[in-house]
């Protein structure tokens, strides 16, 4: 089975290939090749898994380096190139190029191979959805987005469906939560300090909590993003009949939540580290989103989450060693 | 006020312009000119208006053409232009580029323009929605399509709201019912049936009926339809909010209703040339459309409709001067 990866240098796309290479297989079938494709280098290695790994770097824009990509018949795409929201809320013509032209270069690219019929698994958001929203949001959902980048993804759903819908490949559309605990460092994105409040404590940094205790996200671990990924690539379609991007599981949990249980798996001398340190802007841009989603036709598709926030805190230490007593 | 029609030459295109032409304002403004746009010129005379009529042919999906029309900075765009729906799903290439990539080459034709923000009226259509749907479908109802017309109408509402969001014009999106009674002759559309039944009995033939009785349809008259677009083009959108596209009110009539009407405003001798034909591919295509809107938002905005069927029947009448005792 050959695969391809769009955006492989990503925080998510990178796990992927990385898990996809470790375990030499996706589902019950050995992996034969990986082509990691992104704008700068994947760092990624073959190691002894014997899958041939192709490192390639482009411009999702390019239709013609599109084309050369999907020439190789990949059996399945899995497709995570994006603009992130507030890039593509401050660059019009940016977002518009990589979020919706590359998708549709990328449909096109597959639509002009004669005989060819693979798995696109496509990365959507929540971002698809708008304000106002009551407290839980169903899988019936009004999707009415109120930024660029939301536009962009259901844009991409929208003709998703359709190619899906002809036969012209068969997608399937993942609406990632926010994952926490991202690893690295603090980034720019207003989501970063939920993330944050968990990994900097956990490494003996202090770290700025800019909203209230009592605001609620939805969330999900990066293990569990690549478990949906890979769900996605290899679950049987035909029961998700022709609206096939859906909302994944995740856990609802707010700020208190997150740092009390914290404080359950350490300790409150880690808790201790994060600072109240309350910011309008951020406060602001966080009141209006989605706070709960009732996942429940992904849930009986077959997606499934993390069994709790401590469960993410833990994996998180036993990846990183950060914080074990 | 200059104003800009594309898909002029098309059946509500066209009336919309001889409206204008005919009242010589467009709201409490007067219009001093009208560029008609279609693939074929369109059908009008300025006549004694004294509006300067312009009539030219092009296509929408060149760009190039698109920003010549917008370099003259019209105040108000009407954006008719697009393959109806079972040509876009017969002819994938062509759906997409006249139906996506044109209203996408329009938007990006007012963005190019410095110190510009026109009226954009966009029509879309209830093909945004797909089934399963119950029986009356309200403002914050799913938009999930299940053709490449509705897909494509829906790309153009979602670009839309973008456009509009960010200041680059003010649009506004009308979801027409479908038109009853279209004047002319029957056309190969599974609802022309629809204005058959009264359009053709009324002329003295027989026209055929190939769904029972019982089935349920939204529609407006061809005046209601010229209506939304003057109301939409006029109206202040303060109140419309950032879901800039609505459903628009219509009646929702049965075929016996509707041929109830007819008796009641003409005779049995009328409804007499009606003939139950059944055809089973237009049953099941009739069978997933939409059957009932709450079109709530739209009334509450001063989006007016049809009193009765009676009265749409007797406006055809009125015109026609076809079946008036």
């Amino acid at each position: 089975m050959q695969v391809l990866i769009l955006g492989a240098a990503g925080m998510v796309g990178r796990r992927l290939a990385q898990h996809l290479l470790a375990s030499g297989r996706l589902g019950d079938q050995p992996v034969s090749r990986i082509t990691a494709f992104d704008m700068v280098p994947a760092d990624l290695e073959a190691g002894a898994s014997g899958i041939d790994l192709k490192i390639v770097t482009g411009d999702i824009s390019d239709a013609a380096t599109i084309r050369a990509l999907v020439a190789d018949r990949p059996d399945v795409i899995f497709h995570l190139a994006a603009v992130v929201s507030g890039e593509a809320e401050a660059d019009f013509d940016k977002g518009y190029r990589i979020n919706l032209d590359g998708t549709r270069h990328l449909f096109e690219a597959i639509r002009a191979e004669a005989d060819y019929r693979p798995r696109v698994v496509y990365t959507s958001s929540i971002a698809v959805f708008g304000a106002p929203f009551g407290d839980k949001i169903g899988d019936e959902f009004l999707t009415a987005p109120l930024t660029s980048y939301g536009t962009q993804k259901m844009i991409g759903e929208l003709l998703l469906n359709d190619y899906s819908r002809r036969g012209i490949f068969d997608g399937i559309g993942i609406r990632l939560p926010t994952i926490v605990v991202r690893p690295g460092k603090p980034n720019k994105a207003a989501s970063s300090f939920f993330s944050g409040i968990i990994r900097e404590p956990l490494a003996g940094i202090e770290a700025d909590l800019p909203v209230d205790d009592d605001v609620r996200h939805w969330v999900a671990s990066p293990d569990s993003a690549v478990g949906y990924l890979v769900h996605g690539a290899t679950m049987d379609l035909e029961p998700v009949g022709p609206r096939r991007c859906l909302t994944m599981p995740g856990l609802s949990v707010t700020v208190a939540e997150m740092l009390a249980a914290l404080r359950d798996v350490t300790g409150e001398d880690v808790v201790a580290r994060v600072r109240r340190k309350p910011d309008e802007t951020i406060r602001r841009i966080v009141a209006g989103w989605p706070r709960d989603f009732d996942a429940t036709r992904a849930a009986e598709l077959g997606f499934v989450t993390d069994a709790s926030f401590h469960e993410i805190i833990r994996a998180h230490q036993r990846e990183t060693g950060h914080g074990l007593a």
